[in-house]
């Protein structure tokens, strides 16, 4: 039995991590509720009993075995090697530690064997990369990847509760004819528009211009696939969708695969879904609070018809993207017995800035 | 001065054919505005005078020179060789001549050239075609085009009123917690969702499970351009947007282009307007309603940093991409001396089925 702690418990992902422990029967032996002094003291009921929410402070990961940390960047660099300290193992949502190469990027059932040489800390993949994982690895497998060219159509909860909130209130006022206001956290009104614009422009020359949302896309994919060198981008736009990410692929293979090829790869693949038919597509609304990544749309790509493919992938964002594939890996660690902090872990000296 | 008459004339691009005749002081001594029987008969105003909507049949023709047709495909297919024979010159915003050889089909300041042979019919282009076409025009010049992928965001207003008055409803509905409809014209719940499926799909084995949509901007972008074996490939995505058609570009070119490059030949190019900034971006709700093509997002494709280009294209899907062009296509027929139907013409002789 594992002594458990969800940090940023009171969050959108957050809270769908406690939902899924319980859900999914995760042996757990006790369970923390960690968030910031505005929710600490609030009673949430997990399973039958009532649980206070605890102040996420250091002294809190005494006793804890393994963290799901959904906090958000700047709380993961200053709490997860607090826990690490306290011998527990982390597995982390945040971009935080991402492309640390000390840190695993782990999508289930795609790359559960780098959870073996972890050194406390697991990363759990943005939501955007993580339902194309499965995807892409199974037509790399099948037919070599040469090139990835991702649109996104990402919803507002990806931008957690006030993604949400925010939308609402930007459709309340398109709908009563009220001048839109740009409501935070988006950068420009949402209702009825959208926002080619997630998360920060970073101020380095190799970035671009390109958002940090877009580039995770890029370099998350290429770690997780273990292609390094693989040539992909992406132009990452927001929607006014509740939930539910969807992505326009193009993929240029090494080797021709037909449409019929593809579908059936990945009619065979775990956690993916695909259409039967040209008209059965996917929407986001309609899949909302499912598990699977559905795929639609498979087609030949009329300007590389012998190499490309063209595909509608979509996906809960906050399932497979974010606390359904934290828990996950939580259970393949305990399954394969790596609850552990390396006692040579470069993050057990690390300053903690 | 010329005889006018706008086929679909109580239609959202027809009723903008007839705004902009007047705005821009088209040189017209008279107008007719035909429409179906559900609207002949009403009333609207032409600058100062009431004119009466009259019924679109054959004999409306009687005494017109010039014919703006927005009424749909079957629509023009019935009544523009009856426009021709009586001596109309026609340009029909419909998909059903826009293919045909004999059919100039043209974006103004891209191809105008092409006018000068028309056989009585000139087609304007598909919305989500027209306003990529100033933009690919200039990085062809400048670099050659190589390869194009479009992924669009396509606006409800690209189905006319009804597709705006669909959002609403669908919107009310969703914000009122009812279970959301499919609202025709759209073929699932638009309100807060996506849909990757405009216009039908085709039953022809070389449409390769293609919409229609997707195919019109890739066969209309070859023929536009002179570029029959330009490799391009296209995902048309309806969005809960009332006007405003959004674009994710990527374009392979021959020869290398900067991003600075590239800004600079499209900040010459007529009807485009550039971001100065990364942050500048535009988007649908903030541009709707004015006539420029806008492109921002222009970037490097990190999937081909030496030769590739990413950008964002927006523009208002009822200006540049239907009644505007169809008018600056009216415009330029006056200056060049070209409206008239050569007593060749092929539409002459064929049966009007």
């Amino acid at each position: 039995m594992v002594a458990v702690a969800v940090l940023g418990a009171t969050g959108l992902v957050g809270q769908s991590i406690v939902q899924l422990l319980v859900e999914r029967e995760f042996p757990f032996s006790s369970i923390k509720l960690l968030a910031s002094e505005y929710s600490a003291g609030k009673e949430v009921r997990v399973k039958n009993t009532i649980h206070q929410i605890e102040l996420a402070e250091p002294s809190a990961f005494d006793g804890v075995d393994l963290v799901l940390a959904s906090a958000g960047g700047s709380v993961s660099q200053k709490l997860v090697p607090e826990a690490l300290k306290r011998g527990a193992t982390v597995i982390d949502n945040s971009s935080h530690y991402r492309m640390d190469p000390h840190v695993p990027l782990v999508v289930g059932g795609v790359n559960d064997q780098d959870l073996q040489d972890h050194q406390g800390i697991i990363a759990n993949p943005n939501c955007s990369t993580a339902q194309l994982m499965p995807v892409l690895n199974a037509l790399h497998k099948a037919a070599g990847l040469k090139r990835v060219i991702v649109s996104t159509y990402q919803s507002v909860s990806g931008s957690g509760k006030s993604g949400m909130d925010g939308l609402l209130t930007s459709l309340r006022q398109a709908m009563n004819h009220i001048e839109p206001d740009t409501i935070p956290p988006f950068q420009r009104p949402i209702g009825m528009n959208l926002i080619p614009h997630i998360d920060v422009f970073i101020d380095e020359p190799d970035a671009l211009d390109y958002t940090k949302e877009e580039l995770k896309l890029i370099q998350e994919t290429q770690k997780i696939l273990h292609l390094p060198q693989l040539p992909i981008t992406a132009t990452a736009v927001r929607v006014p969708v509740m939930v539910g990410h969807s992505e326009s692929v193009t993929v240029d293979l090494e080797t021709p695969l037909s449409p019929e090829e593809a579908k059936d790869i990945l009619s065979k693949t775990s956690d993916v879904v695909i259409a039967n038919h040209r008209e059965n597509y996917f929407t986001p609304l309609e899949t909302a609070g499912t598990d699977p990544v559905y795929v639609s749309r498979i087609r030949k790509d009329t300007s590389n018809p012998s190499h490309g493919l063209n595909m509608w992938v979509v996906s809960d964002n906050l399932r497979i993207g974010a606390a359904l594939n934290a828990v996950r890996l939580a259970e393949s660690l305990v399954g394969q017995g790596l609850i552990h902090v390396p006692p040579n872990s470069p993050f057990l000296t690390e300053p903690s800035e």
